[in-house]
């Protein structure tokens, strides 16, 4: 017998029959002999129903009240999944955010989870009953309802499955696992079976947008297995661990993200004396623009060329914040272009394998295409091209670093 | 300065419009110095959706689970309206049940409120805040969301009254006041001032449905004046009340009520004996038909005519299963007819006059119309007339009691 905590996200609830589904697959478990927590979100439209409710009242509705409003969704869910449980027979008891003792801090729409106490849930579950969480909420000292920002649900189930040290936390979403690259643009990516959660990590922050960051992190921190998987089909997903592969063809790249919506801002020839960074970045960064990647050539004749990349729907504000600070900085020139991308490629293994960088360069260099910036770390090595050869660079990388999948095996 | 407790209903709240215009209503008593706590219930048209969803998944429900789910109605206009006080600068605060510590017993569905702890909303109110309470709901002991059963916002509004003590409990609806009769019937029909609890009681189980009777029978009991006013016009409204009028003009008849959807039948001679009454109504109950006016005639030659009133709508499986039991009743006759109507006048100043029920005869016989059936108690007098003439009776009647508005004042 194990203990799952399982995830449904908005889509997977979305409809009466789509809890029913969900409810089925819930059975399957129980009738397995499992022990079973369900978190759910808010059918999928009804967070943007009561926004758009708020947002017709107040352009900036006060967050306490906000998370009144919104945390209605999941309890409306929590509801509707506990009775198709019980009409299929299965003993079923649904929990707020309030109601499962989970305890946050008092920062409203993006509390974080303090505590839990998890003994109201653990006596239920003692009992033979399914559990039903309401996913993205909880309480803070004062019994204010609070909210963990959206996609909460996904560290809800996280901090569940550690605090009732559940065998597995399994997220339920509209994909059938975590693939190698995106299927879209490369037809034989391949569902890994296993990734670490560092390769996670940084797979998710460059737009695999399968999980929660957050709740990655806090998987990654207390340990917990995570496993992605389809509400729609069956399979066994993608498992997120702490493992790194064991198998004697340990691959060496995980997986190949990318960003489309990149822009970049080159500022030439600015003296290098120490604090010119922060001279070009504090007026960027005070305009409220994220910046992603941060590029400094070393030093000729005393001046320094200095690159950094923005959202594209930055571009044009950052450029002329630059523009206006040119001569203050004594720069040169400064230029940008947004028709540019991101191409990172993942992987734990290529700490202990070298030249995964001059492969990376080379595939790119046969492909002629020609590399506009690089950074690197530990486990992931960035590249921006031009965006006309996003496509062409994943597959070509895709192919040389044997991520394909075999067609051989499909048929 | 005065303490008010306002209860607005689905209607009032039923737009992010009326919501404002709900705010603007609770700011001009701010503004007056008052302290004001509101309750609110569903934005109409809400609860029957959650139902609707609930109802999609199962025929029968789980109570509890159903509590959950509705209750969600109220949380979101709770939230709405302290979002539009505090755009036009009034500062609010909203309270769930629980938040609100309104614990009730647990019977879900149909909860009654046991007692509520005030601290919390009285210590918001003394910082001058508007406190802001989601009706129809509170918690068990064991923490579990209940409900007071559809309309029960109003039975929270007389809690919350009594709890705070408070000066006024006032229950803002789409009609101006209690009138003394449907004034679609008889235009001429006059806004009571005042009423007290036992006629608006009367009033209320017999049609005027303006309040709930749950939450008179509440006000009465703790003696929290109640009073009734509309959500779109100012107005005076109607004060429910434990004073009776003192004026000299006090008026016999507070108003006349009726009931359309009546019908009647009655069983002929059937031995008059110890049990019969008994004999012929339970197996009318068990089969969850509910008897209105009971009327047992004095016995002629041992045996006796027995009358009662059922809703239209169980008038014909009351007279079938009568006329199965007939003769083993050894009943005459069973007979029965559903164009029938209720008319009763009702009045405290009734006990102290003689010659009501008299002038209600002749008035009646005045206009040709055939008394059908009689019943009374100590501030009511009822009759079952043909239904017919049902629109012609209740005018004839509130001419002669002298409740006709006087057409001049209207000037």
């Amino acid at each position: 017998m194990a203990l799952y905590v399982q995830k449904y996200g908005g889509t997977s609830v979305g409809t009466v029959e789509r809890i029913e589904a969900v409810a089925q697959k819930v059975k399957s478990f129980r009738d397995a002999g499992h022990q079973v927590v369900v978190v759910v979100s808010a059918m999928s439209g009804e967070t943007n129903r009561l926004i758009g409710l708020a947002k017709s009242i107040s352009d900036s509705p006060d967050p306490r009240e906000m998370d009144v409003l919104v945390s209605t969704g999941e309890q409306v869910t929590i509801a509707l999944l506990s009775m198709a449980l019980q009409k299929i027979g299965v003993d079923a008891r649904s929990f707020t955010g309030w109601q499962a003792g989970i305890h946050t801090d008092n920062v409203h729409m993006k509390a974080r989870i303090e505590d839990i106490n998890s003994d109201g849930m653990r006596a239920e579950l003692d009992q033979g009953k399914v559990v039903i969480v309401a996913g993205f909420q909880g309480i803070d000292d004062d019994n204010n309802i609070t909210t963990l920002g959206r996609g909460g649900s996904d560290t809800t189930g996280v901090a569940l499955a550690a605090a009732l040290k559940a065998d597995e936390c399994q997220i339920y979403t509209d994909v059938d696992g975590v693939y190698t690259t995106d299927p879209r643009v490369v037809p034989l990516a391949r569902r890994m079976e296993k990734v670490t959660f560092e390769e996670m990590l940084e797979m998710a922050s460059l737009g695999s947008k399968v999980l929660q960051i957050r709740s990655v992190e806090f998987a990654g921190k207390y340990k917990v297995p995570l496993r992605v998987l389809s509400s729609f089909q069956d399979g066994p997903g993608t498992l997120i661990t702490t493992e790194e592969n064991s198998s004697m063809e340990n691959p060496v790249i995980a997986g190949i993200a990318f960003n489309r919506d990149e822009a970049k801002v080159t500022v030439k020839g600015v003296p290098d004396i120490p604090g010119v960074a922060s001279r070009i970045l504090v007026p960027v960064s005070d305009a409220n623009i994220e910046v992603d990647m941060i590029i400094q050539n070393v030093s000729a004749d005393g001046t320094t060329d200095f690159t950094f990349t923005v959202h594209r729907n930055d571009y044009s504000k950052a450029l002329s914040i630059l523009q206006r600070l040119a001569s203050e900085l004594g720069a040169a020139s400064v230029s940008g272009t947004d028709d540019i991308c991101k191409v990172s490629m993942v992987g734990v293994g290529m700490r202990s394998h070298a030249g995964v960088a001059s492969k990376m360069f080379k595939t790119l260099a046969d492909e002629n295409i020609n590399i506009l910036a690089i950074t690197t770390s530990e486990i992931k090595i960035s590249v921006v091209i031009a965006e006309k050869y996003l496509e062409l660079a994943v597959r070509a990388l895709h192919k040389a670093f044997e991520l394909d999948a075999e067609v051989a095996e499909e048929k």
